[in-house]
């Protein structure tokens, strides 16, 4: 049987307790499809801090490095919130992002059937819902330099960041993008601010460049404000979208709402080889964690990312998306997608009925 | 009688036609209230590449600044979509704000009740969003330098942009944003990226000093992506909103989309002395220029914010804004805003009907 080493960083908040259920989800489908995983468990982000000081350990990260693929629970709480810049819990994922070299962020958002409900826009507009948001994920305005704070000519504060993309970073992330359109739906909608930003004026010139390597796939552009407005008015226009790492920020989370559903999305980042980082799009939620009130489902798809994306396991991968559309099916539901009529449960329950429809 | 210069930027695509229904609601409504207009009308944008080669000519920028305020229709259009830089209609929007430090562009997304079907939104979500969003206009990546172009280290292309703030540009926002606040509901929600970004951490740093003036503001703080988030969820929970000029371009726009009808919602951008400019937040919509189509309410409202933050001319102001509520109310409605049981119009039989209405 085949073996794979994974590492975990459950981190911070619901960290640790959806990443329990994903291991127990990983166990038992791995027992099924003759995959045997190793797990690892290290520190990162707020709880890397407590433990050891820093927010990525280099014990984490070379455990990371060496391994097959990174699964991560949640970062970050109030408790850090105050600390300086390097200390920060998300500083950690950022050195994480950057140490792994993951530069192609993949954040599926998809309106699934049966929560249409859990969508605060009309049904019509919801239904069908099934997009792909790759974001570049280690350049633009979260790396460039120069950054940090300074005095200006009169002698008052300043604070400063740099937005830079060279063309090999757009050329990579757009080959991303475009080889997801193929496989779906054939529509890439680049996301820039073209008509203010050089960096995005470069972004949308090697964009279109590659562009000629896929004749098959339609390639549009779109300002990131327009952007934020038509994933509000009709998102079901969009097939894969590719923006940079600010936009995508920003994009992915609000498309990620428009499902309805942020406790379910998943999310892999992956980079030209090694392992990827696979994780929930969700935060830490450190006003419900420990309380058995978390959806542990966007770490659970996570995982089936991670298979995916990660290990090429497809039969695997798919089998757990489907025991969580069967969970669902069946009437399971946390909090946060909890409608009429349904059973509400806890994080742990809902990981034990996943477990029976694996 | 009083009188006012008001300098005319029609623009491109519909900024002529509806720039000249506002016209005539403004004449008619200073007939009424005793002020009298003087209208000076300057090409700007596309309109004025096409004319002078540039897109802010010298005579434009110094009619408006001496003018008593502003009032522009919109800019851009595919046609000068692939100018370099400094050739695009764009160009001369950000020439014209920096030209008037206007730094403060004041952003109202409101869900009129006549309108709530026009939401993607569902109804229990969108009825009673009123929100305002203040973005820093003359400031932060739009404007700052370094920007351009280069190559690096290995030879290949860079395109770069400088998010820099300095604390005085921070400060000077945040007291318009508060003293808007205060007017309002008393809830000012500053948003950032502070936890990864050094623009952004001065940027609370110097919100939060500002807030000791305005004890009786409630003031809090929000990451961009969560925000971006939360307008979808439940925009009902924002009263002001202050953010910087790139995070405000789309978090505004977004907003729009919510209220479901972009082609209603004004905008005012004002400086700290010296004539305010005025624009609708919707664009040039070249698909339908010249199409007797356009909406011209969102222009005719600007101009209510023109009488009422430009001149102090507050009961022309709320001429304005009862007129345009009331024609709503008699079933009159643009293609944009249309719904089953009212009354299709054009832009120029909309004018005329609010006419009725002043
Ligand atoms: C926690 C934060 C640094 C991170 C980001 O901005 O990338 C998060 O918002 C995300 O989207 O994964
Ligand atoms: C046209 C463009 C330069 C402008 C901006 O980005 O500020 C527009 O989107 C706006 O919001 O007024």
């Amino acid at each position: 049987s085949k073996r794979y080493t994974i590492t975990l960083l459950p981190g911070d908040g619901i960290g640790p307790e959806v990443i329990s259920v994903a291991i127990n989800v990983l166990k038992l489908t791995g027992s099924l499809e003759g995959i045997e995983f190793k797990f690892q468990a290290m520190p990162v982000g707020g709880a890397a801090l407590d433990l050891t000081g820093v927010p990525l350990p280099e014990e984490t990260l070379s455990a990371a490095k060496k391994s097959d693929a990174v699964l991560l629970g949640a970062i970050g709480g109030y408790k850090w919130d105050k600390n300086e810049k390097h200390l920060k819990p998300e500083t950690g994922l950022l050195q994480l992002r950057a140490g792994l070299k993951v530069f192609a962020n993949l954040r599926p958002a998809t309106v699934l059937p049966q929560l249409v409900d859990a969508s605060t826009l009309k049904k019509e507009v919801a239904v069908g819902v099934d997009l792909m948001v790759v974001r570049e994920l280690t350049g633009g305005i979260y790396f460039g330099k120069p950054r940090g704070f300074s005095i200006n000519e009169n002698g008052e504060e300043i604070g400063f960041n740099t937005e830079v993309y060279a063309a090999h970073e757009i050329d990579r992330i757009a080959r991303v993008a475009f080889e997801t359109a193929r496989k779906r739906h054939g529509k890439l909608c680049s996301v820039d601010k073209a008509n203010v930003l050089e960096s995005s004026i470069l972004w949308r010139k090697r964009v279109t460049a590659i562009a000629s390597e896929y004749p098959d796939v339609e390639l549009s552009h779109m300002y990131v404000d327009n952007a934020a407005m038509q994933l509000v008015r009709n998102p079901k226009q969009f097939d894969t979208i590719v923006t940079n790492n600010i936009f995508g920020d920003i994009l992915s989370d609000e498309a990620s709402m428009i499902t309805g559903s942020i406790g379910m999305l998943p999310s892999a980042s992956l980079g030209e080889s090694g392992p990827g980082l696979f994780e929930p799009i969700h935060g830490s939620a450190p006003d419900i964690a420990g309380l058995d009130k978390a959806n542990p489902l966007a770490t659970v798809l996570s995982a089936a990312m991670l298979l995916k994306y990660g290990l090429g396991e497809e039969n695997a991968a798919k089998r757990i998306e489907t025991a969580v559309l069967d969970t669902l099916s069946r009437g399971y539901r946390t909090g946060d997608i909890y409608s009429d009529g349904n059973k509400l449960v806890g994080c742990k329950e809902m990981g034990e009925e996943v477990l029976k429809s694996v």
